[in-house]
């Protein structure tokens, strides 16, 4: 049945990315230019950026090229939404942050917090994995960049919310934008695991080697964005302890969640991680190495718990469909991480603040503004993405690269 | 035959891991704290710690990713045993070693220093590989850690041994204490190699994965404890001196050692890695490129001509089974870099010291001991993890991750 | 038949690595020293020099595990290269440009020159990927260390190059050197694929993960050797648009390349690391990231481009074998770099030079210089490699680890 062959990306794909490529070359043409000046003052975090760097290329494609059939799609189309996407958020943030008059001037920070913005569209893929084509993903990242830049503007600008903070919330906002955009992209078949959607001994172990990566550098990510020296030493600190007792705690509680006692492999990579995200907020304020690991622990716990149950009912109810998990993963630890933020501030302030409530009230404000505004953009960028105008693909050629990859032991190599 | 079954975790795993996890920290809670300050002395190591992060978290984990069917538990497990051993040492260092009163105060350099005593556990774990489950893994690394951390205790305050040398005892300890423990769990079936205890193409290119980042980042395992400005370059000039000649002399050596003259690609792991453990004490003070050359090549001799000798003769004799062959990969490099040491440190001092021969004497003393110690309590540690306690497997289920892990294929992912 | 066995390398290959080990260790015994003083200069380049370490050693390594049955040769054999090579540059390199009397003082720039230098022997070891035995490769890396040496030290003696740009020469020279070899070493049975010089799914996973590593770390191989700083930080910027650029590119030409729209795995290694090569000579002078994108992209086309028309057409006709495609994803992207780099200094030099067409020239001259010399000699070693001396594989066995490795499946592994 020639409906079932998956529509050929040759007419689309080429043309958009080509005139994406253009028009960003011309924007940066007129409008950008690098920084210059006697001395730079941002080779210093070079460092610290090639690992998040690591973190944003290497680490999340590798993390969720776990699906047997889709190792090529999950590294290839990461690396494609990652490089595209941190050119245009360069571009988003330039235009937005940017107040002096004449080009605009871009250095390595800027290509670092482009690097921390589109780690919210790869959060949002890693739900979307296997049933989005590359021309959706490309398109959600236009609209997912442009959209957490404009929310973390509002944040910075008129609630007054750290720099550092304000791009913390990409892992609330890439979550819920995707699970907007994934309940669009529901297909009833989904609702029990086909073949494909599973993983194998192969793929499980270069998905481990992804999320090794991203939780030893996960204290880069908490940290570098940090220009108070002491309070990047304590953010790097706090964050290790975390990861190490999530990653710990990870072991425990996936062999309880079984009858049998056995340990789950995807279980280890969310909870692990989960103790990153959570202390995304407050890795540089939390004056006890306790406390951060307090924090991994829940976060931990929330990751497992949610894996475990949410999974099993919320999702069939809700009908969204989360391919990797990414709402146990990022979104319930970032929620968590928010939440105790929120109760660090009140705690630390507690004596020497006259308006501690109208401040906690904005940092409440916030995280929920965030999250509200992904929510919103994602279900109107969901909707837009069910057009037949982007090729979507049948649901029976869901998870597999061969809709877009030509395979090599098919094909001779050049 | 019920007996055959290995005995489900759930009861005794998670039981352990979240009453430690809890003791951690509470006793982070009464007696730890941030080190504080204007300024933070520790954020320079910063990319060297990330680098020896590396090598404990990912380069040990998939450098023994090399049996066929224990690569989730290979990978797996050393992220459980580090996260929660690192954690310990920090503990354990904190209380030897601190002197003040109050809070003992942590920072970046408590988390490397138990990042690399760690590497004590992670190297014995090698020698149990697929042999012990994680309750006895986890158990020995805490009584590893407090022995080692004992140990040190004892050689800096008593014999005055410096920091980074004392902690370069890591390879020796950790070897003879991973030798003796595999004494105890030593079983009849194990003198002849089973088909699980056997890599194939994948897991052996997961393994070279692993063994060429702790091959690239051992210049700054190396390095990274030494104060001195100078004496750093020099130590990360030397390892890499070191391990570059120990590298390519693998690969004549394995092609010796057969008479087909083809190479093993275990060979060229353990002798690649040989040089860099051999130049642990010695990097810092070698002061010509030659020296470091030389030891790179007889640590590189020494792990291939070990591993092709006394694993086929010692081995059997003494009833011990070494998974992957920590004894010719740490143990004897170790000895040899440990002897070198000496020898160098007498032609240097040669002239301008009175008490050369007492020192010497000290320095010798001080290697026999950490010997002894790991020795003797791998022993005890041993005996004691022969328990029925501790659940221990059947050898008809060692090496395989079936025991531990729920697989992919068999289940759906959440 | 006993004539199809390839020949056992175990009379030549230990014998050749350990003389020429030997070698090395009298000469820096004899005329190499550690470079001494109160403060090292080199220490901060530390972290970037390990950037660069992993492109060489790891990066390279598995970017060339593509071929199914060649993984075990790709990651061990440039492991060896490389590290023979390092030693024989630094050599070779302190002999040519130390001009003080004494012992020849070496430091971590040497040790960095050296791993830059040996990218040559690492890039013509891609073209002859699978053809070459160990004995072949060695001894090119030998001739081709101290070609490319002495054709740097031309162009810095003679034509004034800079020290950046004369080692940026290093793709342009090592895929020049490599084809000249490739065209001695052609069969005619090469003509049309074989099955064993495919890839499968899983070896182009780990060529992915090395291009990965190569492609995050362009920035600090095109940076490193750098000193203004600002130069530098737009140097690593620069070097990153291009790339961003050009990977996303490789997605769209891929497609575009293909009557079904579908995207080669080869296409976007080749493409996405081609940006890098061609922002080698002009990433630290390019005044405006537009100008760094529109190179990456053109070094994206050609790359595709090349992969696509010249291989099928060109490598025919010359009777080249290029098994990995270096003429596409360092050479003609190379040489752009190269025109680019020519015509970006008369552009900015216009106004303030009198001599300007004389220095162009020069410029010019430079790196055809290099190519010239990269032909010559590699015409030169391609002829002696072809002698039955070093025991050359019979065509059958092309592209077999089981020629040289004892593979884990069929035996023990000590």
């Amino acid at each position: 049945m020639g409906s079932d062959y998956p529509p050929s990306l040759r007419c689309g794909l080429p043309g958009l990315i080509l005139s994406l490529e253009t028009a960003f070359i011309l924007i940066f043409w007129f409008c950008f230019s690098n920084e210059s000046g006697s001395t730079p003052k941002d080779l210093d975090i070079y460092p610290a950026f090639q690992d998040v760097n690591v973190v944003v290329i290497l680490g999340f494609g590798f993390l969720l090229a776990f699906l047997k059939r889709y190792g090529f799609s999950s590294t290839g189309f990461y690396l494609l939404i990652a490089a595209l996407g941190v050119q245009w958020a360069v571009l988003v943030e330039g235009f937005l942050f940017s107040s002096s008059a004449g080009k605009i001037k871009i250095s390595l920070h800027s290509i670092l917090k482009g690097s921390i913005s589109v780690t919210a569209v790869l959060i949002s893929a890693g739900a979307l994995l296997g049933k989005a084509n590359p021309i959706q993903l490309i398109w959600m990242a236009m609209v997912e960049v442009a959209a957490f830049s404009t929310s973390r503007w509002i944040n910075v600008k008129f609630l007054k919310v750290e720099e550092h903070t304000s791009l913390m919330h990409v892992h609330i906002f890439g979550t819920y934008f995707g699970l907007a955009v994934s309940w669009w992209l529901y297909h009833s078949s989904l609702s029990e695991r086909v073949e494909k959607e599973r993983s194998n001994l192969i793929s499980d172990l270069f998905s481990m080697l992804g999320a090794l990566f991203v939780w030893m550098f996960w204290p880069s990510f908490n940290s570098v964005l940090i220009v108070d020296l002491m309070e990047r030493r304590n953010a790097i600190c706090n964050t290790y302890y975390a990861i190490a007792v999530s990653a710990v705690a990870a072991f425990a509680l996936s062999s309880l969640s079984r009858r049998n006692g056995k340990i789950r492999m995807i279980h280890i990579h969310h909870a692990a991680l989960a103790g990153g995200v959570a202390l995304g907020f407050s890795a540089p304020i939390i004056p006890h190495p306790w406390i951060a690991m307090m924090l991994g622990l829940l976060a931990s716990v929330v990751a497992v718990l949610g894996s475990h149950c949410l999974q099993t009912y919320l999702n069939l109810v809700l009908k969204i469909h989360d391919t990797c998990g990414v709402h146990y993963m990022f979104g319930l630890p970032g929620l968590l991480g928010a939440i105790v933020n929120v109760i660090l501030f009140i705690i630390i302030k507690w004596a020497s603040l006259s308006s501690l409530g109208y401040l906690a009230l904005i940092e409440v404000g916030s995280f929920m503004l965030t999250t509200a505004i992904g929510l919103g953009t994602g279900f109107i960028t969901g909707f837009i993405l069910t057009f037949k105008l982007w090729k979507t693909l049948p649901a029976s050629k869901y998870f597999d690269d061969q809709a877009y990859w030509e395979f090599p032991h098919l094909a001779s190599r050049f």
